[in-house]
């Protein structure tokens, strides 16, 4: 599994990922699953993936290669990011239809694969995109700033707590953060090392600030022992139920 | 959607339950998910129900008309809870394959529904079982000692960071409490009014604690308002990311 998000704040853009990639329990590895794509001055873009591991790389492939060989259509030369983000999904339906068949030994095979788009093209302002595996996209909204992919449940509670548009760039990569570490504590397919960067609005730079927190970094052990220490007092600054039993009595 | 917990301390066992049905966007409703069959000083037993309603009430009305007409196994000629789970399984298995064909209108219907059961029969410990569909069980224990049914994801990583077998019911309670309000807030289909139930191990009586929070309880409210206001002041103790981002600079 996977979880990576993507967060539209009013001063730029946050990504954050996991690292953990598994096929079974016997088949866990670590891939990065944030790729950038950048022309200083001009656009920067970032992808990150989630599902089929093989779609998602021959995705990723494709995209390196059609710069290469300066195809027909790349992202050099969209003009907007939705543009890249039709392109990201007809490649991503391509390649999952290689291996789909109506009977023979891979029916029934799913290698459907997820992604976020997010960046800026010059003379435009940033967008952020969600792919389905069918090819299709949608954007994130003022009033749901953010967009998940992956194993999104066990993190949304907080986002949902803390992420508004005008949330400072460094808090909601914060809140990333804790998503994202919420997440690996509850479910042992999501893991480190996380990837965290933050793309300031017209900087068209490939990134303002990034960050990679492997399982030990100091960072991460201070933000889990802070954020449960909070927690517990949290609690304990809850209103006690002793009220509501006594109206019952 | 349904949400429903329930957690062995050492003190007792402490259950909670929303009461959203829906079958569609259009076909909302509530119904209490938690139901009690106690005899004072003999036994005390409380399951909760998610998943297909018609299965979970049919299993329910079992449970009672088993009572009334005195059956050859019922609720109060159990000796051990496990035997209790078992039959709610028995009963939930025969009422699901009511509905499962091979083929015509209802191929491929799914009547799953999902329980936990616990309390305590005299001269036992208590207990605490969720009940698969499929009619077998499994238990909680001192390293995992909570059960979830429904739609768990939102609400574990609270419980994770708090629940331990030693802590106090009052706590657990709130713990409880703002893992189902996480969980409203983050899916529509899981919704007030939340009932709360605490029992005291050894007591044998139907429940110790026992709260009802319909959607504009003051507690609610108050619960919200703190847990909200203590998350924000979390984020702004956690370290800044300024030492991490130096560092790479």
């Amino acid at each position: 599994m996977t979880y990576c998000l993507a967060i539209a704040l009013e001063d730029g853009l946050v990504f954050c990922s996991d690292s953990r990639t598994n096929a079974g329990a016997d088949r866990v590895s670590s891939y990065s699953k944030m790729h950038r794509f950048s022309v200083p001055y001009d656009r920067s873009l970032v992808l990150l993936t989630a599902g089929n591991l093989a779609t998602s790389q021959a995705v990723v492939s494709q995209i390196q290669r059609d710069l290469e060989q300066d195809a027909e259509f790349n992202i050099l030369k969209a003009s907007y990011v939705s543009d890249v983000a039709d392109y990201v999904g007809r490649l991503s339906v391509e390649e999952q239809g290689k291996y789909q068949e109506q009977g023979g030994p891979n029916a029934g095979f799913n290698a459907a694969a997820t992604f976020i788009l997010g960046g800026q093209i010059k003379g435009h302002s940033p967008e952020l995109y969600m792919i389905y595996p069918e090819g299709n996209h949608i954007t994130a909204s003022d009033l749901h700033p953010y967009l998940q992919i992956g194993e999104t449940k066990y993190g949304k509670p907080i986002l949902d707590r803390i992420i508004r548009p005008e949330t400072p760039f460094e808090t909601a990569m914060r809140c990333a953060i804790v998503s994202v570490d919420s997440t690996m504590r509850s479910n042992a397919t999501v893991g480190p090392p996380l990837e965290c960067l933050f793309y300031r609005k017209d900087s068209l730079q490939p990134n303002e600030r990034y960050c990679k927190l492997e399982e030990h970094h100091p960072y991460l052990a201070e933000v889990r022992e802070s954020w449960d220490d909070s927690i517990r007092s949290a609690f304990d600054n809850l209103p006690t139920l002793d009220a509501v039993f006594a109206e019952d009595e």
